[in-house]
């Protein structure tokens, strides 16, 4: 890769025309610079994609570049953030302009949706690997946190469980008669931000389901001290999810698979009333520590563990 | 690489006693949580680092943890940002508890001594790749840009140039009788972080020297839309690298090797006199377009380009 082949890199990503309110200076000299209003804190968080880790090797790159983002964004969601701005750190192993054009344009679509602000970035030659760093604004003192889940707050989670992990399935072989619906929540998630936001001042704890409910739950659980018990009959599935279940028994796909994106959080019961999310309520937060799950008239402990990209 | 794997690297990172007043929230939640003290921007940047491109498989990981950071942080010393918090994205091919003890004491040692805060990242599995995003802040309005050159300003550089560019050389088998110093800058460089924090309301553009000092320069000028006249004889240089040039007539090596970060930086005649860091003059800022070096008594053009890490 030559210093002339980062400059046509450069190119596919400079075509972003939003430019956001805080941004002072962006692409183009050593840093970035931002103004953060005052009264809000800046939330920080990154991630990295790698392919045949995260991402199978001729993935569509459009929807790798949404992808990319979209976790990104779904952190700064849990934490009721708005976003601002994103740093992109590109590891492309050649240059081909088709990629990277499609690229670009998954992940600056998203971005201007939200109107995110590509501020900066670096592009190396090696193995394909790709990190995102998403900023975004919250309200001075009134970020959702993992440690603030009480003894009786209930539990509720947006959107379906499961999706996604059924797509990862479909990927790999599984035959689904309504494919289209998994495969888009694996391929091409959308980050709660718009329910981040509103549950400011009515959430008490909130994390996005990156690991599996079971997993991600259970980081609340652990960081606020408390347990939690779960419904079966509760969980949001899908039609394709439900029809999964019924033909292989694996019913703990819903609870342990990944790559969902959708927001696990935790409200008090008197400020139930308040939620103006469409959400599903699964379960109730519990003194006793642990992960338990009432199905089929039985109480079970449920590990908290979920998908491991590695194993 | 398992969950408990990931917990095993994080230990390595969450020894850091350092806890810097800017973070609200640090590692362990969805995004970290930043204050940000009104009157200043806040300057971000990020830097990739890959194995056998940016740096040889086997290097010493204590100092490969120090430079990842230290070329980072030399960015923001080229705006004149003080540094206070990075992420650190660490994609790894294996566990190896010896080498992410060392690479996190060099990464953490040089962290510590700026005052900068862990404040979180993201651990996965793939080929060695490293990125980090530095955050800093600068007094409002006072950033020190590359495009606020002007016709007139005498050009400045810390340190000597070319030593890491010899150090890369001497690593390659170059035989010089006296490595350490040019092996000191190559493998364990520190940024100039007290340098760019004196320059604010002194220099009129500054970057920092990481692609060599014509390539770097070249920004400057692009950006400030003037050229610039470089004098040979004031360029300053080590006893190391006077003999490799008188070795081998590489004379471009001070001028193209990469890897220095240095400081390069402007400054109006009336405000020299104010300078009060250790620096050396080097040339003039013209009206004429493109880089120029007076050598020998001739003037001949310097073409604006610098160390490819890919060719």
């Amino acid at each position: 890769m030559s210093l002339s082949e980062f400059g046509l890199i450069e190119r596919f990503f400079c075509q972003q025309t939003l430019k956001n309110s805080t941004t002072q200076l962006g692409i183009g000299d050593d840093c970035a610079l931002l103004n953060i209003p005052s009264g809000f804190e800046l939330a920080i968080t990154t991630d990295t994609m790698v392919e045949n880790v995260h991402f199978f090797a001729g993935t569509d790159p459009e929807q790798l570049g949404h992808k990319l983002l979209a976790v990104n964004l779904s952190d700064l969601a849990a934490m009721g953030a708005k976003p601002i701005s994103v740093t992109l750190a590109l590891t492309l192993p050649k240059v081909n302009e088709d990629w990277l054009a499609a690229f670009a344009k998954g992940f600056l679509n998203l971005a201007q949706h939200y109107g995110v602000e590509l501020i900066g970035g670096d592009t190396t030659s090696g193995p394909l690997t790709l990190t995102v760093q998403a900023l975004g604004l919250v309200p001075q003192g009134k970020a959702l946190k993992r440690s603030s889940a009480k003894v009786g707050d209930f539990i509720y989670v947006t959107g379906h469980l499961g999706d996604a992990g059924l797509g990862l399935k479909i990927t790999q072989g599984y035959a689904c008669n309504h494919p289209d619906e998994a495969l888009k929540h694996f391929n091409c998630p959308n980050p709660q931000i718009e329910t981040g936001l509103v549950l400011i001042g009515v959430a008490n704890a909130c994390i996005d389901i990156s690991d599996g409910l079971a997993a991600d739950l259970g980081h609340i659980l652990q960081k606020s001290q408390v347990g939690a018990c779960l419904d079966w009959e509760a969980l949001p599935l899908s039609s394709a999810v439900q029809t999964y279940i019924i033909d292989t028994d694996d019913w703990l796909l819903p609870l342990n698979a990944g790559d969902d994106y959708e927001l696990c959080f935790t409200v008090s019961p008197e400020k139930a009333a308040q939620l103006s999310v469409l959400c599903h309520k699964i379960g109730i937060i519990e003194a006793q520590s642990g992960l338990r799950l009432h199905k089929s008239g039985t109480l079970s402990p449920l590990e908290m563990t979920g998908f491991e990209h590695f194993n």
